[in-house]
């Protein structure tokens, strides 16, 4: 390892450590895509950079030998495919260079793993806005969340596991003498513990977070010692291969072997995750996706397993102090990257009887409008609704928005599209309203991926409750937003939805979204409902990749 | 709660908490049955207080309306039934009255629970004599196991939970304001968090260490604030029964339900564990017992398992200082409680070229005889090993004993039997010894519980090494003892025996052996091979049993 890489990131780990402890608001790497911050020139060379990928091989990675040169990824804005090719390798290659890397990297020590992968993501900083680029064009993610979700976002992630796995490997003495006292004489025993890495690990990514979902695992399972395989959505490689590709640069600058960290792609003819899953070999698996093949992934033997899965989240609506600022809020959380959001809000539980406004009834009908309204004005705006709303990045989820058979209710807006100012054939979708009656279970008991917002009228808000905790219960959730005037529905709401283990933002309005969650402060899909268990990041999303040895032996005289 | 009840215990919690971190020697509960520590009268009392338990109704527990009285408890030193009947509750009515309990102990906090739990490991003290002669009669341990594992040992691991789960509960502010800078303004929100504990815990203990096994899951459920089932073995249901009452008569002395602790006792013609691990509100599980049933309840969908299955432990002999030493303190090892514990080692690898002994080589036979003479010995002991070897719990123990077709070896030493100076009907048995040849891997590849060693014969040690980690790797292990004065052998030993997640000892001699483990300082089933993941008590034990939940909301100006 090259001398000072520890030294000269020791003060990021202990910021980022005590950050963790404290769950005040910290960042390492700043979210605002400033040229006084990356560099005057940062933005263009990033886009120029992006650009001299396409209809290229990828030739970055240290993995050697490929069997083949596969991709199969296409731009949401420009519905053209990127053409980018990247090294394939078969499954007994890529376990077998895992296993042989693992025997070098469990040895080193978790200081000096944690100094590596700090040193990846100051490389990969570099290359934020490159990433931003191959994000825009592979999930239809807008500039701006491309750049914060992709790069500074999921960098601080990554360094939030890092910073939690080394906390959690180091929490114990490496080693003590534990001395009894026998009355006449003391046992003394020397003892020392190892946090013994789990094994080879796979990272199954989406579509839509190419990066965000994916680092959080893969440096958890680096951190602890464990040789990790990227695995991403086929059509979204390019973003986490540039990042796959600075972390083996690191390990190999530093003398380690680069397979410590594969990228594995699927073949065009074929997809390879059962395969990698399957595998006895490997032991760790972070997923996110949908939930069948979630479901799948969980029910694998001899595994340890973290998902995200897709959650049913709710909206609570009984008392506000001003209701156009809650509708644009709203508004706003509902066209972000146009619903494609694990966290985006879906079913919108509202009283029949109306609510509280500022003290004041406003009827069941002008909260529901005046909502609508909110989406349409910032969906429809020219300004403001492209750089929100973004693309579409699966054209089923265009289908879905377009369908409204399976749904038993009334439309109350019809999805349209707009047009990008940027890119003309730009896939895209304005946000589809539909009111639907509370005994039409049915239609809001799963997840409709995309903007697709359901009014769900209620009895009273005791009713609200109810059904957004079953649906949390039952379906899973990763977010919840309420809004409230009166402490004791507050409290009841918090209870309640704690027993779905689903976190809860109450009364947000201005710039803050339910769909946003902030590393080293929220924690993101704790486990307790069907929605996943991916645990960003609290402890238990380290310490299940590694177990704890102890040895002892009479301490010499 | 009584008030000082917090402030009186903070000292116990504070000096545990603190020891789970330094992991130096501590013990709470003196493990010594001293008069000048316990009182005087202490032992006399509580060998009068169990016998009045026997041919009587165990009416202590504060459950109510039992559909029976039922037990089925026999001494394995009388072979005489101890007559005592406990309640009995169809699983139904438990688990109702557990999810009832369950909305009052989880508002407690974590700190008030702690101080409530603490009290009654402080109650329980002062009837460690009378669970001790429980433990006796129910599982054949001598007195002095009896005493130190059912009680002060029991009692040290359930503040470990306690204070583990405090712990970790409490690592995180209860609230924050998180304030983000904007440039031109500060976003602020006022942040919360929730340890929200899982449900209904079962806690399933065995017939060997009936307090010892389950009070770690049971107070690690409790700290939590699960309600918990305890589902003792049939055959050793009066030591926990003693320490549920007592759990019990806290929890309603301080205004609690007494049902957030029940004791759960199989029908006289029935067993009802499966239909409590089956039942859907039962979320959390923990399991000491065979390798079978633990995988049975493994295999359960949706819930939280802690199992401690059987290991298959190994002794690795390479080279030794002393080897009347060491033969003595392997004698000890397999004598104590007749082999009847999941740490006793079974197979011990010596190569075949013999043992150097302080530089000189020393054959394998002679290595071998001296082991065979050293069990002997002390087994024969009429002062020693009546009190070390104690009593067989399940008469199929005996019969496993016997039995030797199943091995394919020369036989060492034949079991005999031995007369206990107390117990003229006791049921006992000296170890036997076979000797087998390493190719013979289906005689050594599974556990044979009770006084039963395996001498393997070898190539070297390279080949112990390899088959301890095959062993431990597929057929689970718990404790492994390795003698080498070699430290190249030794960091071997370490880093092989590490890999199949198997603690190592040393070189033990004197008055420390393989079998045995310190609350606060080692870690028991860590998990990573197949003898379970009990995980006693690492973060892993406590964490998995809540789920963090957040609730964030602008902060007032």
């Amino acid at each position: 390892m090259e001398l000072n890489l520890s030294e000269k990131h020791t003060s990021i780990l202990e910021a980022a450590v005590a950050a963790i402890d404290a769950r005040t608001f910290f960042a390492q790497y700043p979210e605002n895509p400033l040229p006084e911050v990356y560099g005057e020139n940062a933005d263009k060379e990033g886009r120029e950079k992006y650009k001299t990928h396409l209809n290229k091989q990828f030739t970055e990675l240290l993995q050697q030998d490929p069997e083949a040169w596969v991709g199969q990824e296409d731009s949401p804005y420009e519905q053209q495919p990127l053409g980018i090719k990247y090294p394939y390798f078969a499954t007994e290659t890529l376990v077998s260079r895992a296993e042989e890397a693992f025997h070098q990297w469990r040895k080193v020590k978790p200081a000096d793993r944690a100094a590596l992968l700090i040193e990846s993501l100051e490389q990969i900083k570099h290359r934020f806005f490159e990433i931003a680029y191959a994000t825009m064009h592979t999930t239809g993610q807008a500039y701006m969340m491309s750049f914060q979700a992709s790069g500074p976002h999921a960098a601080d992630r990554a360094l939030e596991a890092i910073a939690s796995g080394y906390q959690e490997q180091t929490r114990y003495p490496e080693a003590i003498t534990w001395e009894k006292p026998m009355g006449k004489y003391n046992l003394k025993l020397d003892k020392t513990w190892k946090a013994v890495p789990k094994g080879v690990a796979l990272v199954i990514g989406c579509a839509t977070f190419p990066t965000w979902n994916t680092v959080p695992g893969m440096y958890a399972s680096l951190i602890t010692g464990n040789p990790v395989i990227i695995k991403p959505h086929p059509k979204a490689v390019l973003p986490i291969a540039i990042v796959v590709a600075e972390v083996q640069k690191v390990l190999q600058a530093n003398g380690l072997n680069p397979n410590i960290c594969q990228l594995a792609v699927d073949a065009d003819d074929h997809l390879i995750t059962k395969e990698l899953a399957e595998n006895p070999k490997v032991k760790l698996i972070d997923y996110t996706g949908g939930t069948e093949f979630g479901n799948y992934v969980e029910s694998l033997k001899g595994k340890t397993v973290f998902t995200e899965k897709t959650g049913v989240n709710s909206i609570i609506l009984d008392s506000v102090e001003d209701l156009d600022k809650v509708a644009q809020n709203l508004a706003f959380s509902v066209n972000l990257y146009s619903g494609q959001m694990c966290t985006a809000p879906q079913n919108f539980f509202i009283p029949a009887s109306g609510v509280k406004v500022a003290g004041e009834t406003v009827p069941y009908e002008e909260v529901v409008k005046k909502i609508a309204d909110a989406v349409t004005a910032l969906a429809n705006n020219p300004k403001a609704g492209p750089h929100i709303l973004g693309a579409i990045q699966n054209p089923a989820t265009i289908e879905r928005v377009k369908e409204s058979a399976s749904i038993k209710g009334t439309t109350l807006l019809n999805s349209g599209d707009f047009s990008n100012p940027v890119f003309a054939n730009a896939r895209t979708c304005t946000p589809v309203i539909y009111e639907v009656d509370a005994s039409e279970k049915e239609s809001y008991s799963r997840e409709l991926f995309g903007p697709i917002m359901l009014m769900i009228k209620t009895q009273d808000t005791d009713q609200s409750i109810a059904l957004a905790q079953e649906m949390a219960l039952n379906y899973g959730a990763i977010s919840c937003g309420a809004y409230t005037t009166d402490p004791e529905t507050k409290e009841k709401i918090m209870d309640e939805m704690s027993l779905a283990a689903t976190p809860v933002s109450f009364n947000l309005t201005g710039g803050i979204y339910v769909n946003q969650n902030a590393s080293f402060s929220d924690f993101h899909v704790t486990g307790g409902n069907p929605a996943g268990n991916a645990s960003f990041t609290n402890p238990e999303f380290v310490i299940k990749r590694f177990t704890w040895v102890g040895f002892r032996e009479p301490a010499m005289a």
